[in-house]
């Protein structure tokens, strides 16, 4: 019953006249990756979401997977799917060429994550924990294990997965307790049990390549004393076959509240074996690098399934026939109007789309960063790319998936009763957005992340650097003939988080308890600016093409529609963030324990 | 795993401190309903919320209902459930004592829906649908039709539904096309299909009692022309008994997000035998009784949830140990700290309890006055009373199940992966909490409400009468020392929406799309007022007693501490519903439907 259509003619708009994404054909080693060519790609991987993953979405939710004595399998046609994501290139889209990947940039795939999460969020697990290991093995592993594993990962015939959590610990890592003993012939000997791990087990891979966070016999306690092992669910032979079983096995899959065809595991290490992937006592730094590509992943899962529940409960709006306008009828010849007539649908799914047009355009604006951050032949460039990216990545995370959750929830009341009940998919959409909130760090952490650690990072560089971005465009459209407003809307929003910012350094610095009372207030602070920022940027290109004669009329008209609505409706929520951070710390920790 | 105790220590704060229930023991009628009798009969009902409802509530929704052809058979433990609830008296507490009831006042029954939300909301709905049927036979029944029904609706051997939806007819009732024709006996043949009917068809109840809206054959169109009907499952015997089958079926149960265990049932009714209830084409009336006794059950269910979710992540928040407090370990022993200690955690749990308690009191600000608007001596008294209840019903409706859903978001949030497991518990009260903010008019239909018909009523009696008792308050307590800011805080939110109504009256009056556009955030911004206002009581009258020294000082103090939350961090939220509504409609008009 629900539908998906990916939207290319949106994302062509970012990625040709926001962004530029020309810009990455002149980076070495992606000479062939012109606009056309990854439109091409785009293009393909809208049609595999569209026809393969979407229509096995809904069942896959109804299914589950299915556990047994340690076996997981997958919904029906998650198998088929799977193969033929992997036999059209799908897991080596952005995989480095010496091991088998097409070396396209990030930016490809960093596009075509949100297109899989509308499609299919469970699905869209399993190659994602891939990547994820992918990710932290390119960067840490020894050529040798590159060499043994990465061909796998990146061709799709093994999968791989992402084992930090246990049953005490899943923030605090620094409490594990999995043990590596290292053996004669160097591997290790990993013993311990994980929880919570997506992609843990299942029957789309021959292999699954396990990174373990473990602690060596003589590791100092705390964050500084994990490493990070390679622990393959069947040990490899020579010629890169899959050899003898390994001693991990899965106790159990979670009934959960969505992502039910995605296997969430327990995991049990009894001496498995393991090898050593970076430096010992290094693990944490190892594991940040699959985090901060899994955190950037999760928000994009926010905004598709955003997008989805959007394009579906607009379609439910234009057709539902119920009352009248309150202007009189607009549909005088049927027995009601269709329900898009009523201002509070109407605001409803306006904020869904201004939010969706406006995140999408943040992502990718740190979407082509990494690619920047990773490729630009100038030093300085690379690091004001990275600035951005390291920045970014909490808001991305935690504001896409809070405002993520929060749209496919107005989707759902567009639809009234009918929003309820399951024919209609839409709450799935809901049930699935939740987990987004929590997994790679819960939103709160994210928060402390951004004021803790980005805000003071390099003595405040990263963040002035932001304001100074936001503030150029701002004063650029400030004389702008139709942007006077949205700059000046932003301008004060801006304000407002700076003058956030300078009370966090000035309370935060006495009493850290001040910063973690303001943190989560300041992150939606700061991704309402980023995403009034970017309405600003699209709204000036909207009307400079309108001014020059050039693309669709229309389309370009609805940007500055709906660029009016967010700065009139959805940014002025910048004043009560303040207001909140403004009220301190006092008013929370006032309560003991017995007074909750 | 989840745990539930009814919050009798803050009830009887409210009722015996705040609202002052001795007054009803003065009304004619009452004269039993003593304050102690009232709290003995409300803690019979927490032990039974607490042994006998919530042990079934996460296997109800594990399990849900069953159908098979055209029967349905709630999960196990259901039958018995209800059994002793009927036998206990329950279903007759606050029944007329001429049909059998207990006669107590209609707040007993308001308090006591608080805890059966809590402790099973699926189960609740089955008395709380006969409740409906029985509060709309005895205010527009006739005496021959009370006299065969009541005593079974009270006694609870019979239950009750109200049919309205059809699949082309929700909020819009007008269109509606089920049919009546009139028999020579005196009664009606009904024909026609009703979906999403709650407690339609089950197995706890010897027969059930529908309440039908449908049309007569010269029947005026639209909701002029609707009438309601008696139309039983099994036809009564002259003896009171059960006799022959009538001809209303269940075609099948809907699969929902969650109440599974409430049975949401397709009937179909082909020439069923029905009595008129009321009189002809005024069968809109007679179902806004029902409505409006709905609408606030419905507000309690979104508090219920919201207090159970509140208990089980306050638990999970002092026992999990996670991290360190960031000014220095509390629990210095122990690997970690409980994560209590952490001001986000905090920041949730305290934004719960604020909205928790403060909706409860004004709950029952609005239920003590539906007594006094049946049974007081004084015209005045009860006009005044109605007043209230009228303007208040959207507000408990749409603000209470509004934050209700919020709040079993946080609760969820505070347990992390854990609050996304079902094992938890916690997921099931966030898709159980779903429902509320849809049924019995979806919450936009409730800010209709209170902006269209409320607002203007009487000239606008209602709300001018409402802000004089705000701000009477907010003068009292202005020079009492200790609540200067809560006044201040209180004072300058209810200028905002007095500001709000200005704004509302004279563009709505010029153009109803500005009061559509407005309405969700003008209903917001009078329920943190309404809260606030309750919570300047609760404050003023903690403080008193504290002075005094009674009561105990450690509640009393919690108290003055949360409102003190409430005012910092809460209540500022009401600046952005301004903004919002001063911002008007022309942003959200401006698009055409090809334009979304």
């Amino acid at each position: 019953m629900p539908a998906y259509k990916a939207p290319l003619d949106d994302i062509r708009f970012l990625l040709h006249d926001v962004h530029d994404i020309g810009q990455l054909a002149a980076l070495p080693g992606f000479e062939d990756a012109t606009p056309e060519m990854i439109d091409e790609v785009l293009a393909g991987g809208a049609t595999f979401c569209e026809e393969v993953l979407f229509p096995i979405n809904q069942s896959g939710d109804a299914e589950g997977v299915h556990f047994d004595r340690g076996e997981v399998r997958t919904p029906a046609g998650f198998k088929e799917a799977y193969a033929r994501y992997a036999a059209d290139g799908w897991t080596a889209v952005a995989a480095d060429a010496n091991y088998g990947g097409q070396g396209l940039p990030e930016m490809t795939r960093f596009v075509m994550e949100e297109l899989l999460c509308s499609a299919n969020l469970s699905f869209s697990m399993y190659p994602g924990l891939s990547h994820g290991a992918y990710s932290a093995l390119i960067s840490h592993g020894s050529e040798e294990l590159k060499q043994r594993f990465l061909p796998k990962l990146i061709d799709g015939s093994w999968g791989g997965t992402m084992c930090l959590t246990e049953a005490h610990a899943g923030t605090d890592l620094g409490i594990i307790t999995t043990k590596a003993v290292p053996a004669a012939d160097g591997t290790y000997a990993i013993t311990g049990q994980k929880i919570f791990i997506s992609a843990g087990e299942h029957d789309l891979t021959e292999n699954i390549v396990h990174l373990v966070l473990a602690r060596l016999p003589d590791a100092p306690s705390g964050t500084k004393g994990i490493s990070l092992f390679l622990v393959p669910k069947f040990l490899p032979t020579a010629d890169g076959g899959v050899g003898a079983r390994n001693a991990v096995t899965c106790g159990s899959v979670e009934h959960k509240m969505g992502i039910k065809a995605s296997a969430t595991c327990v995991l049990d290490f009894d001496n498995a074996t393991g090898w050593m992937v970076g430096e010992a006592h290094k693990g944490m730094r190892a594991m940040f690098v699959m985090m901060n590509s899994a955190r950037l992943a999760v928000g994009l899962q926010g905004l598709g399934l955003s997008e989805v529940a959007y394009q579906n409960a607009l379609a439910y709006a234009k057709e539902r026939l119920q009352g009248r306008s309150l202007t009189g009828p607009k549909n005088a010849g049927g027995v009601a109007d269709p329900i898009l007539v009523h201002p509070d649908v109407r605001k409803g799914l306006l904020r869904i789309k201004a939010l969706n047009e406006g995140m999408r355009s943040l992502a990718y604006a740190v979407g082509i960063r990494i690619d920047l951050e990773h490729r630009h032949p100038d030093a300085a460039v690379r690091q004001d790319a990275e600035d951005m990216v390291q920045l970014m990545t909490p808001v991305i995370k935690a504001f896409l998936t809070d405002k993520g959750f929060d749209n496919t929830n107005i989707a759902l009341q567009t639809l009234g009763g009918h929003g309820y009940i399951k024919e209609y998919g839409i709450e799935q959409y809901v049930r699935d957005a939740r987990i987004a909130q929590i997994y790679e760090g819960t939103n709160a952490v994210q928060a402390l992340d951004l004021v803790g650690r980005k805000l003071p990072m390099e003595g405040g560089r990263l963040v002035r650097r932001f304001f100074e971005l936001v503030k150029a465009d701002v004063d650029a459209a400030a004389s702008v003939d139709g942007l006077e407003d949205a700059a000046k809307a932003l301008g004060g929003s801006l304000y407002q988080l700076q003058k956030a910012t300078m009370l966090l350094a000035e309370r935060g610095f006495a009493n850290p308890d001040e910063a973690g009372a303001a943190a989560t207030e300041y992150l939606h602070l700061m991704g309402y600016v980023a995403v009034g920022w970017q309405w600003l940027r699209m709204a000036t290109v909207a009307g400079a093409k309108l001014a020059a004669g050039t693309g669709d009329r229309r389309f370009l008209e609805a940007k500055l529609k709906t660029a009016r609505f967010y700065f009139a409706r959805v940014l002025p929520e910048t004043g009560t963030l303040l207001a909140a951070i403004q009220s301190g710390a006092a008013p929370i920790m006032a309560f003991d324990a017995a007074e909750f």
